[in-house]
């Protein structure tokens, strides 16, 4: 089994972290592929960050296609996800709606801890677009500038850890998802100091995408995730411009 | 891994549908216990039905405890799956909520076909409870009384065939949920042959419970979904009093 | 009028309780008959503890039919309380939902406040699936291990009153829910000496059936909440068994 | 006891109608009076009248002050009704509001049956006021001008009945409330007939009022059901002239 | 362009606040006249006193119906909007529903600063009408009585500007709304202080009703924003009566 | 005043008519440039289509930056918008977002018509993101494949009419929005034949975006529609990396 990992964004330090967790969280037998953004910022934040993360990653995943049996489109916010899915027609998935999925199974409520306030409205938006805000509990986050996006997790690992035992003694999470990519791997270390589960997007992306892969579900030929309809088109990436040419149902 | 699946009712026949899709879902050396209720009826269509079988389904899962490394609930509606949470110290799953996962991740609108008339109050409500009631499309049943529930997807088998179609055709969905456990199995036959992705309960069960065994998340100590609290009981079954003797957190 | 009044739960002091109170809010001419639960523990504060209780009160209904006009499921978060409507030919309330009722006819908003932390997510799920969410201003409990149930109101009177101005003041409650069987008869003692309305489960309960009785609503004979449909069942108490041979429609 | 019935609307045929259903609810002992707006329209089917029918109906509850004890205002769409408690310090309710609660706990889902298509964006806006809109299955209304407001039940009887059952049917309500002062009565005629429970407006809003009556709530002294602040007016009737005087918190 | 604004109070010092801002927010050509409410309260922070500046405005526009191209409603909290819109054959816009709408154009969320405590409750159900409450961040409010309404902002200016700071720094909002016709004009004032943009109802309704009066669009003929539909009335002012007597459709 | 009008497409037809209608509803000394993506494809049905669309269009908000007072994003589905308000330091308006604002003020309730049925899906999604779906009575959309997006308006005239009645009669709809570029223009022509009023998304967006202009309102520079925060970015064209580099908060 492949598996194509998308870091939408142009850090290699990121990336790097990112590897680390996917492969930790892989069967045995799963091929791990991480691509980095050719082009974006270091990493997202906000919509308009997420509009060009969004863009680089369907450029991404068109060029790689037919190397992979399944993509993770691997930033918190999941830039791109739905069209993505719509293109491609092996399962995809994202770090976002993959970490609420797996809280969803382990507790009603549950609350995100990120890495900087800016971030904050474009995770509450990602969530809302799951239809999953009424199971929110808060959104919290660090609110110092990061010193450095590729350790960020080990910058500011106890107050990290305070935030998680705040969503859970204050707003009442049964479960804590620690968000963004930049934070990949920490849940796993810091897993047993914490009263709650604690949910890593990587880990959830890898472990359901893989699970979706051995279920093979049919890529839909009607309705909203067929391919886009066959339009005239100009400008695009030729591997993009290819996928189009497939084409699916009005 | 050992996987212990409850069916919340007593029809041995339904069990062993459940125990064949189970089997054909699971990763190689994944152990499969079926386990089928000492008490209820024969499938559950409403709301005193799966009050009942919640019960039941506790009583087992309380008396397997400690051979099992997960849990399925193997009815759709989820009889009493988030108090069998609360108890049990290893994951626990059920079919819809993990149907509801997987469809999640294929499309953003599903809809349900399911077998009576008079289940769908219970399954609409059962969406709710997981909130993502404005993510359902349409819950579509057979409209005639059944033959035989061990034989359903055989006997109805082109009538649920249609009604599959009409919930894209008519609903607008994303995704198909072919519900509850006398139907296990019948999404992986007639997948081919539909135009969107299908899902079935039973083996979005084993492989999510699969993946979150993997994660390995801990038992919570605090908040909701820890332990019930310690205090005097009557009148239960002894392992039910034995595990309710560990106490968790006010 | 005959009212069958279950505590679902074994404590005979909270019984006690309820029958005080239930028998200071009927109406001359009512009898109330107080039944408690032969199995469970002693109040309900989590999810698993309903679905126990949930059983032992359906099992109750079942042994007592014939002898009553109504029932009223008392303990708030109404363990079974839907469940029990399919199965039963008279009107049946339960504790919450007739004090949700009650409060929503004397403000727009309201608060819980309750005797444990523990206890408000089984609440607030519980107001969830009166879809009354959104009119919820807040839950507030007392924070301590409490001594006895049966005197915790008495016990913890100062500091109930105070979450009681908390929420009026602090989460702009226009009504006050003063919530959980061993409450019962406080908001009687202390409405005087609070801002806005106060509303008890119990006599919202009695009053309330006492209103449904004398309107005589008709027994549902089609949809969600006629009987449960006939089929084959095992193990079953013997009440519950006579019950369920009556059935209902598909 | 003594009930003020406000009629929010100037046709006597429908007073009449009001009253002989408020008389045939009412435990003995209760007095009920009935009033009819001096001033508006001669039913109420849109949000321009409601506003007319709401000022009306604050008219009559001020000039009556102090002769009841309680009141309803006897309108489907409970025309100024949460203004009319702020001003009142003795329990109002509505008809909308009472049948609402009512169906709440006969059901999970119900339906509206009313006179007009005019009238139902009013009456579904109604239903959102009481943040139950996603109880709501349906709202199902004649589509023939109406002969004459006091006589309508009898002249519809059949098409009403068969409107009563298609909600049941096809839109799955478990409860049907039958709308519209103009068509008091009719479920109490009709009800054996019928396959789930039949609600009514007028029984329903009697039977509460005396249930919050015997209940005896404190009129808020905080929040926002307390009076209006007292501050300059001007050109008003001198009975509510007189009730603002008396003025409230701020 | 005529505009008709009505200030359904009595105060004359808040209609000559309201005119200076219209006047200032109007394009050249456009002629603006104000209308104070002949009856009703000073302002309005109450469902009662919104219910009596509903009848009030009724009656302005009703009064002067032939003298303007569009009218708006110029108090927080829209009195009688909708019911207006049904009766009058050109544009009518409310300060809350304009300042929604430009606020929504903004930002994703905002928050509300008003005047008083007592008037949060009512500014929340206005947004909820409008079913914009999932965007509403918070309603903060002054908390002292208030000396003179014609000079609240000037006597409260630095509190006021606390509370814009607060709501975008601790309730998260994208944009603020000043809220009420005493504030009309402060948005103005304060703008470049503030960090976010900044919303004022009077100015919002002028640009967006001249705007639709632009737009010219067709009185509804059919559906619920039609006239009302011809039927008996009495006891109304004569230029009530008389629009009422053109009618609409049922 | 200038608006720089962006159709998110390669169309130029299309172009052409949004030009047209655009310039029919400016104000007198308003200048419209019209500009069209350089990449991407010839109409948007999906969300695939929209991500290209929405970074092209980001491509040429920041190209022209400078030369305009408001933008307008001319695609219904509002590719990008919310990223290019953030990025850009005037008013942004969308079609979707436009049309949305004037039909809630001109009723409560309103439909889009459309020109596929695969844009539904994605009109839909647009809705919710506006936190309006609650207020969406229906979308319906031409199901037949289009001859030409150029002249669909002209070509299926009469099938669009026959839909917009449909929206009335059957969904109740008190205003209808006739959704998407291609058929821009199309709503003046028909308002006169339709029985609501009928709102044009061009047209909407050039009223309201003159409006939002004049009002001036502050660039954000805190909060989440602040310009993205400064950080490295790689491979952008020159004048997005230029415009970022200013950067916002955190």
């Amino acid at each position: 089994m492949k598996i194509l990992v998308i870091n939408p964004n142009i850090s290699e330090s990121v990336s790097a972290l990112i590897q680390a967790e996917a492969q930790r969280s892989a069967s045995p037998g799963t091929e791990i592929a991480v691509a980095t953004a050719p082009f974006g910022v270091a990493y997202i934040e906000t919509r308009f960050e997420a509009l060009v993360g969004a863009y680089a990653s369907a450029c991404v995943a068109a060029e790689r296609h037919g190397t992979y049996d399944g993509v993770v489109v691997a930033a918190f916010g999941d830039p791109g996800l739905q069209g993505i899915k719509e293109l491609i027609d092996v399962p995809v998935v994202g770090l976002t709606e993959s970490a609420l999925m797996t809280a969803a199974t382990l507790g009603q409520r549950f609350s995100i801890v990120a890495i900087s306030p800016r971030i904050k409205a474009w995770y509450g938006e990602t969530v809302e677009r799951n239809h999953l805000a009424s199971r929110l509990a808060s959104i919290r986050a660090l609110d110092e500038p990061l010193r450095d996006i590729g350790s960020v997790q080990h910058d500011y690992a106890s107050r990290l850890k305070a935030l998680c035992n705040q969503v859970v003694d204050d707003d009442g999470a049964d479960v804590i998802i620690i968000a963004g990519a930049p934070l990949a791997g920490l849940a796993r270390e810091i897993r047993h100091e914490l009263p709650v589960p604690v949910v890593d997007g990587v880990s959830s992306a890898i472990t359901q995408l893989e699970g979706l892969i051995r279920l093979a579900p049919k890529k839909a030929v009607k309705g909203s995730f067929s391919r886009p309809p066959i339009k005239p088109n100009r400008g695009l990436p030729e591997p993009l411009e290819r996928l189009l040419s497939h084409g699916g149902t009005c």
